[in-house]
């Protein structure tokens, strides 16, 4: 059943880190720090705003420390960066990040690909973390990625997306999202995994989902997660990323879309979605090229002919 | 509740007449016709080929005649028509059509624009139309559009889709497709309009939907109509069409996205997706631009990167 109206949903903002990462244009601190002002101005309370691995990997999201010095003070809003080890997590904790994210596969070649170890490494990995930031009081949320599907194995089951998500919540994870990482996903699929989740006790409110449009089934999915309690789901302004799966396709689901198909069910996320297609629009143009969300398209075509 | 496994859809390709018409590019009859010809052999079935309209006002439709008389004797594909008016239906009669489809607005400025007469005289002017048909053995479908909203009045009464959409049925048309003509319905509309439908004794298995993607919500609506009853659905191979109301923007739900979903749900639509993605190809090499559809996107770039 669809929530009431009113229903208040939370949106993560992962256009800075998942976003930016994707795309071929790597941008100075100083810019995205001013992109997540911006983004914050629309009424978006969470983002992802960097990510502290090696730049060498991922020179997109070097200087994420410059970027948290940047928005010192920064008010009204929960910015998170993603730690994937015990040194990342170091550099995060000198800086003022409000939370962090650990993130793993549920594949184990995906895994193995994206992040050089086996699953099981991977969990021995964030045990001394979630130790640490529980002392700390610090929030830590999970990332459990490839979970409708591999591009190296095909089908994953759901016993196993179960098994590793249920592991991360059990290990102090205060939220685990689950991200459809190649787009892949139905409606069909988000109830099955809904239900193994069901099956071990763990209520939707624990659960966020992180869609991509790559086959144009993002927002049919929310609606599924909707139906069955999810109330936070991630989402990239002007669905920035991409897909590194498939050159020239869509990644993220973008969020324009998502407070569109908010806004029309009569579903709060407290986010102005005219300011939003500004600041995508605005982003676009460091980026040079327009953005594939197609609320924003449809948007900022009928503000172009007004 | 989503359907069984092994449920079968109807798709009615719209993409050589609803997709061409709202394409800059004036394609000649012949090779519309081959066109439909290729969409046949992906295992489409049902095809709207052509519309007997004025050409002064419609010239990408000019010649419909000739596209028919191109196909006659083609196999396994019912093959229809758009007429507006007597004269219309008196052309199409002239030649091999399969069936007609008459079509007009929920909204009374829309079908002034559209169709220069009150929704009233719509009516009127079908009823002839209904009757010969029916003396003759053959099949009507009625098409109301801005059933989700209307680009000059804003929304639109569910009672006054209602009222007309039965009006068409008990006039004589065997389906009802509603159309979300610019694209902004969400699934919460889709069960509201379905409610409004049921609540006269109506069935969804007269109704199809003909929805569009202009923001991202198509194949969302899609499963919402899934949910109650509807197995028939209006699609556009590649999203051809556009949207003449946002230029630039997305129109007509792709067809290879909605057979990727049904696919992937297990459902049935008798279509080859590799096929299809073949010929919309095809198709985007004589138009000059590459089809908007997201599974296109996806899967022509693994294609091109295999």
């Amino acid at each position: 059943m669809l929530p009431e109206s009113g229903t208040e949903l939370s949106i993560v903002e992962v256009a800075p880190r998942d976003g930016l990462q994707n795309e071929a244009i790597v941008l100075a601190p100083k810019l995205r720090a001013e992109f997540i002002r911006r983004l914050t101005s629309t009424g978006i309370s969470r983002i992802e705003a960097g990510s502290f691995v090696n730049p060498k990997w991922i020179p997109a999201m070097a200087g994420t420390a410059d970027v948290f010095a940047e928005l010192d003070g920064l008010n009204g809003v929960r910015l998170s960066a993603l730690t994937p080890n015990a040194r990342g997590f170091a550099d995060a904790c000198a800086t003022s990040v409000g939370e962090v994210a650990v993130f793993m596969s549920a594949s184990e070649t995906h895994n193995q690909k994206n992040t050089n170890c086996s699953t099981q490494e991977s969990v021995d990995r964030f045990a001394p973390i979630l130790e640490q930031s529980t002392a700390l009081g610090l929030r830590v949320r999970g990332y459990l990625s490839v979970v409708a599907g591999c591009p190296y194995e095909g089908s994953v089951a759901v016993s196993r997306v179960v098994r590793l998500g249920s592991r991360l919540l059990e290990m102090g994870c205060y939220e685990l999202s689950l991200g459809d990482t190649i787009g892949v996903a139905t409606p069909r699929q988000i109830h099955t995994l809904m239900d193994g989740f069901a099956a071990e006790g763990i209520d939707s409110d624990r659960l966020a989902w992180h869609l991509h449009d790559t086959r144009g089934t993002a927002l049919a999915n929310v609606v599924a997660g909707l139906e069955r309690g999810v109330r936070t789901f991630d989402a990239s302004a002007g669905g920035l990323g991409g897909c590194p799966y498939a050159p020239g396709a869509s990644g993220n689901v973008a969020t324009e879309d998502v407070v569109y198909l908010a806004d029309q069910m009569g579903l709060s996320t407290g986010i102005d979605l005219d300011a939003l297609v500004d600041v995508s629009g605005w982003m676009a143009e460091h980026l040079g090229k327009a953005p594939v969300s197609r609320v924003w398209q449809a948007m900022w075509s009928a503000k172009e002919t007004r």
